[in-house]
């Protein structure tokens, strides 16, 4: 038991300290860093947008749903607004959270590829209308021509 | 103190509950949920190599470091080697690894949308040889044309 709680508080402290460093990732993962955070945007995304209809989909406890939903909130993730007539409310993605859909779907293709269902795979991305497999690349900005991954360099700013 | 254990008591629970989701995202998450994972492996995919040059970017406990590294071993996403004549190891990339670089990128552009550093981006990604700009985006499959996210149609496989 006494290690259990050292190992949850150092785990604690260094979460603190991960939300320090300056890095683009770092910044982005202190927010979702949270397994949870990201399978209530999922959810949301995916078009449920009561408290109760999350609460069922993921299974998670009350008490922890409801912190994480403000917290989502209060980080502009997610827009809360009230139920005329009742204490409930209603959650939508805000541009923020439509914006990720790209970064949950990367993470989604991946554990698809790398730890598979054997009964196949558990998510379909296909193009409306035509039907055709799409999946996550790399496009050149102004004339979105397709680039293969081992031919983009990536370069990150030193703060100075 | 009271109060700071339950809450992390119950932070532990509920981590356990969520690697049993059917979901390929919870299937991801739950080997790289730790906010560090993601953090070590772009650090691994950037060229360091080194437990000393990982520890010494990050600035993480040696504790946390070795129990994270040890993990990614065993999940197949680092391969370790010893060097020789000595005590000491040295971590490349496997494939799982590598073809976590979109989902990687994906959460560092997202930063550096919506959490930006006020000296400007912290991240330039472009093609090499031409040095054009390039983004992540939908490309279909069977031709390399890149579809825009609002035409992309993603169906979950509801286990049954």
């Amino acid at each position: 038991m006494t290690n259990l709680i050292g190992r949850l508080r150092n785990e604690t402290r260094s979460k603190s300290n991960y939300r320090r460093l300056h890095c683009t990732i770092a910044q982005a993962l202190s927010v979702f860093g949270d397994q949870w955070t990201l399978l209530i945007l999922r959810d949301v995304l995916s078009g449920l947008g009561r408290y109760e209809e999350i609460q069922r989909s993921l299974g998670l406890s009350r008490n922890l749903l409801a912190l994480r939903l403000r917290d989502l909130d209060e980080q502009g993730l997610l827009r809360r607004e009230a139920i005329s007539g009742t204490r409930r409310f209603t959650y939508t993605p805000t541009e923020q959270c439509l914006d990720l859909r790209v970064t949950i779907l990367a993470l989604a293709e991946w554990g698809d590829r790398w730890r598979p269902d054997p009964d196949g795979p558990r998510l379909t991305i296909t193009e409306q209308g035509t039907g055709a497999p799409v999946t996550l690349g790399f496009i050149r900005k102004h004339d979105k021509i397709a680039v293969d991954i081992d031919a983009v360099a990536v370069k990150r700013r030193i703060k100075g």
